[in-house]
């Protein structure tokens, strides 16, 4: 038996990031850049006015001067009017700021106030002196042209690519999101709408999986239900074109176990036990085809906590994430319960401020699928530790 | 000029939760449940083995007692055969327990130890004795039939997911995740990859708000930019299928404010000043579709900051969700800045364990597209705060 910390360092040294692909910001979000991306312009790209207004000659702007408004410059237009003493220009917030001009006077600092017409005013009066430069927004004042503005390793969120689009970029280097299948075995597995006959239940370990990998910023390439048939599921792998391969069930050391039979000594795939309680048995390895196959229990619980611990950090380190892991804090256990020691325990919890309590609606061990409904988090309990005593301070991964 | 609080009650009392429909839970992840799911069925649906082992008569079960193998029950198989005494059958995890037995004993409480053949063995010596019902996971042990799995107003992660599978439904009822138009007006703006002329700008609102509708959980239905014409701007609402429509620019008082020409007094569309910096003119109403209109500034981080106060919240309680908020921590200044009071004031920051600090790369104004790359959060400053000191707290929203 290897503890969990041993299965673990063994698969993340086999998953090294997937390799760079150029993409197209309008579909980037929450994938990982994969260099650095630079202002092709400075930002802002030309004096523009910060306010809707005049532009004016600062010297010319004293309370009470009447100015000319020679001239109409609004966002979007490539004019540069002249401007001569005593004259202004209106311009509106963006637009770009005459050369002749050193400052721009917003509407609520003249005596025609913030009511904007279609056509420009004859003339205005000053009643606010504006300072040198007032409301310019100076080109290159944000970035110059050349800077980073967001570097190699960033996760791209909304903000993110906004100044990517603003830098003067569509297109994007980013690591592929890895395309995951989710095969499930068992022949005693049914689609959830159907009838089971006795021996049968309802499938759900694909549907927990696809969800799971979506969330982890992965794509499903194929999720598929075979029975516990050596032939099937050698058929099913051969037809697979994905970066990694999850699979649940019959990986145990039972007869039927299809996965194991099939799997154990391709490439580097190994079954092993770690010291977990539950998802004892697990295989892990890349295959003859290179990719990782990740070869988790059946039982659904066993495979929501193989997941969280195993397949979760991996698939994000393929998609390029530093921050592999869910955030972790500690809780006071708001009951005790009773274990035995030997193994680490990963329990579904549900916590608030202060403390944490298993999210289990009664009875215990790794079958009680209807304890995950309530679950807000997994708490992780040391392998030696034999008992959690009400008020005992408990690790808490937190998982939204 | 209204509070912020005021805008947002005003928006979040216009937009109820969109009507449930039917879904496949395959295609689910992140909906909220609308109506309760409950089990069609008993967890488990049938008394079935925790382990792979033999299927016994306790009493026969004693240490050192010899059984003879008469049967064989892997996982799935409809099969019950019978079990006189001093017999066994083996059986597999998950595999329905013979009526006739009342315990199963495990592999590794055998003398032939954990390793399994593909037949079962003739007969087995019991090394440690089964207590009463020992590893058989009793039928409605997890929960009886009819019983509610996940709650309505859940949101639909994978672990529900796996629930509501395992209680023997493929489709639910979810809120309608909302679809959303995004709507960028100037002509000032060009495709990011664009050379721009002077006056122009690469557009990056729509990409801001496209991948933040996404991460809301919320879909885009349509990207658009339209210059400033009414009669453009016009045409493309008219060919608009939505839920909500988010526009950009065009929302002050400017002469060619087209957004607020279009649409002021249509429904019940009107354009105010709201005590934000960044984001003070801000436009909403329903529009005579009857749907939401969200008419924001122009300026990149006025656009960040006003989805995260305005659009963000609604458009989660659009998509059935009770969270709509942001979480929000406290931290103290890391260093202190001046402000001028009236307006709260929203800022992007960064923040760690202890501490925040504005994300700006230096000069400040709403302008500051780069300092979104960097943030991780928006501090909200209270409308009569003039300065923030070193040390001060300072609520923080965190965006991830």
């Amino acid at each position: 038996m290897i503890t969990v910390d041993e299965h673990r360092s063994r698969i993340l040294d086999a998953v090294p990031p997937l390799p760079a692909v150029a993409h197209l910001h309008t579909d980037a979000t929450g994938l990982v850049l994969a260099e650095d991306v630079v202002n092709r312009w400075p930002v802002p790209l030309f004096h523009n006015s910060g306010m809707d207004g005049y532009a004016v000659h600062r010297a010319d702007a004293t309370v009470g001067a009447t100015l000319r408004v020679v001239g109409d410059v609004p966002a979007g237009s490539p004019d540069d009017p002249p401007m001569g003493p005593g004259e202004a220009i209106r311009i509106m917030t963006g637009a770009a700021v005459p050369t002749a001009a050193d400052a721009v006077v917003p509407l609520e600092h003249t005596d025609l106030g913030t009511e904007v017409r279609a056509e420009a005013p004859e003339s205005i009066v000053i009643t606010t002196e504006p300072k040198d430069g007032a409301n310019i927004r100076r080109a290159g004042e944000d970035m110059a042209a050349g800077s980073v503005v967001v570097a190699a390793g960033s996760v791209l969120g909304p903000w993110q690519l906004s100044a990517i689009a603003s830098a003067g970029h569509e297109t994007i280097r980013v690591h592929r999101k890895p395309r995951v299948a989710v095969i499930s075995t068992g022949s005693e597995l049914i689609d959830p709408s159907g009838t089971p006959e006795r021996g049968q239940i309802p499938e759900s370990n694909s549907v927990l999986l696809a969800a799971a990998v979506q969330q982890a910023g992965a794509e499903v390439c194929a999720v598929t239900r075979v029975p516990d048939d050596e032939h099937a599921l050698r058929s099913v792998l051969a037809g697979l074109d994905a970066d990694a391969v999850i699979l649940t069930g019959g990986a145990s050391v039972g007869a039927f176990d299809v996965v194991k039979a099939v799997l154990d000594g391709t490439g580097s795939i190994a079954f092993t036990t770690v010291a977990m309680q539950p998802g004892k048995p697990q295989g892990f390895g890349l295959g003859d085809d290179g990719i990782p196959y990740f070869c988790l229990p059946g039982n659904p619980v066993s495979v929501a906590v193989s997941f969280e611990m195993f397949v979760r950090p991996a698939l994000r380190r393929m998609a390029g994430h530093t921050a592999i892991d869910r955030p972790r804090v500690t809780r006071r256990a708001a009951v005790g319960w009773r274990r035995r020691a030997g193994r680490m325990q990963i329990l579904p919890v549900v916590f608030d401020d202060q403390t944490v309590r298993p999210a289990s609606r009664g009875g215990s061990g790794s079958h009680m699928v209807a304890s995950l409904a309530d679950a807000t988090a997994l708490a992780l309990i040391p392998a030696e530790v034999d008992h959690v005593s009400e008020g005992d301070l408990v690790t808490v991964m937190v998982l939204s």
